[in-house]
């Protein structure tokens, strides 16, 4: 794996790289939230990325950056999610054994999604430790490689192509981007994007205050752990990784805390006047939108809808 | 008001009128939903439309052909919901009053969405007979001009525009287009616009079983009220009108019924792998091709989407 902060052209193989397994997300736009929000926004849907969500990009990736030999044991991951899918949906694209690793509170919807692409699980309690306990498990018994889900540079080059297109399509030069922050790849990607293709756009995150560990560590330079977590943002829960806090200190312009009530209420605003079904997660940027009106105001703004999988029984409202 | 079915030149010519004011919504496939159905898919999402529903085109087309003279006193409608909101849009862009007879039962986003353009709503009990005699007090005590939710040309040409745009934009030649039916005003517009712009399509339409009036129209050539009215698609409860079910008795090839359990299970099908919200109205169709796996297999389907206006509140999943 690569081990320096990927260049323009890294990202540009990457991208070609993926593109013939993804999908090119449409941008929508909706007139009654540009007059909520006094800006122009530019909704780049990666909720109707395959398997739900911008990770198929840096999974891919990942796994596609991998050579025959160190494919050849399988692929490994954890992740309450997303990157499972997608590093399961990956190794099946190139016939590859995927051992995922999946906290015991992941939502039901994304289980099912990881089973459907053939991979097998291994549920462990939700804490970092536990999760890269098992992983490290795995590896040692199986061979496998494992696929950091933010902390790689291969994903994060893979998550910086939605920003890519996000500016390659929009059809205006944007003042600005934000991008929800978990443990960073989709965010640092997304710098690096805007720095090479669109150098003045300015890059924001938006991130939940029951996880509010990127605001910190974005302060003090270490990685930091949040004061205490929980919220319903469950793709955001992790801390930073030290290769995406790195970026993000050189190319994120700041980061935006919402609370659970501002998240909900974005993400209902998203279902009812957008039509498009949201994940918690994919709502905290335009709840963080909302709530800095005046940061905002008059500017064209692109906002990634990072995924749009969530359990249809349990919904907030 | 026009007293011909509407030939090509008509439907092209409201096309154009009304384009300043619509979208051209995207047409989105699945490959998940295309292994399930046997057939290739193509999704009108009409959902995205203007006031979340298809009938923005022939609300508009209805008020932009009125004359000045015609529109001084106002316009009035009666209408479950997305007709109701499509006058009131339209209404507000010409800036003409708009007077709107809503069941008592509507769906309470539905009646947020007329108020929201400024219509005055008036009440009624949710049976034909009561609609339209409280249109009729409306337009004797104010002389606005009525503008009948299906049974009217100007509607019907309007409606017609969606299947040209998902003629134009397949990008295949489509074998057959399937459209909801309710009182007929979509479904007779498209079954035009694929005999005039897409020869040899076949126009297929699907009808819940809890309202299944316009199967035993088609059969039988006059207007018949359904055995019961009880489904979830709400805005599928009305009888054909006679213009409507004159045009589909010549250019639909067949209906469809599908019980509410179907409905549902398709709905869920279109917001969990697509992650569109769709009401079940608009549900009705995919509920349909799935159901008659051997009439669709192998051959390139329009499927027409019809709205996305749903309480989030009330879901049935």
């Amino acid at each position: 794996m690569s081990e320096s902060i990927p260049d323009k052209e890294v990202i540009e193989k990457a991208h070609i790289l993926i593109t013939p397994y993804i999908h090119r997300t449409p941008i929508l736009t909706s007139q009654f939230i540009n007059e909520l929000s006094g800006a122009e926004l530019f909704f780049k849907c990666e909720n109707f990325q395959k398997i739900g969500a911008f990770k198929a990009r840096g999974g891919l990736n990942a796994v596609l950056s991998l050579s025959k030999e160190q494919l050849k044991n399988g692929v490994t991951t954890h992740s309450s999610g997303n990157h499972a899918q997608a590093i399961s949906f990956a190794a099946a694209k190139v016939g590859a054994k995927a051992y995922i690793v999946m906290p015991d509170n992941s939502a039901s919807v994304k289980v099912k999604g990881v089973e459907n692409y053939g991979a097998e699980i291994t549920f462990c309690p939700n804490t970092p430790e536990d999760r890269q306990n098992t992983v490290d498990a795995i590896v040692k018994k199986t061979g496998a490689a494992f696929v950091h889900p933010f902390n790689n540079y291969e994903v994060i080059a893979g998550q910086g192509t939605a920003a890519k297109e996000l500016i390659e399509d929009a059809g205006v030069k944007l003042d600005a981007i934000i991008a929800p922050v978990g443990g960073g790849g989709l965010l640092s990607g997304t710098s690096l994007s805007a720095h090479y293709f669109s150098p003045g756009t300015e890059v924001f995150a938006g991130e939940p205050e029951g996880a509010a560990d990127a605001i910190l560590s974005f302060k003090s330079g270490k990685v930091e752990k949040a004061p205490f977590v929980k919220t319903i943002a469950d793709g955001l829960l992790t801390p930073l990784g030290p290769k995406n806090l790195e970026i993000i200190r050189k190319h994120v312009k700041d980061i935006l805390t919402v609370s659970d009530e501002e998240i909900i209420a974005a993400m209902r605003l998203l279902w009812e006047r957008m039509k498009i079904v949201v994940e918690p997660s994919g709502a905290v940027v335009l709840a963080a939108v909302l709530k800095n009106r005046e940061l905002f105001q008059g500017k064209k703004v692109g906002v990634i809808i990072s995924g749009g999988n969530v359990d249809l029984g349990k919904l907030p409202f």
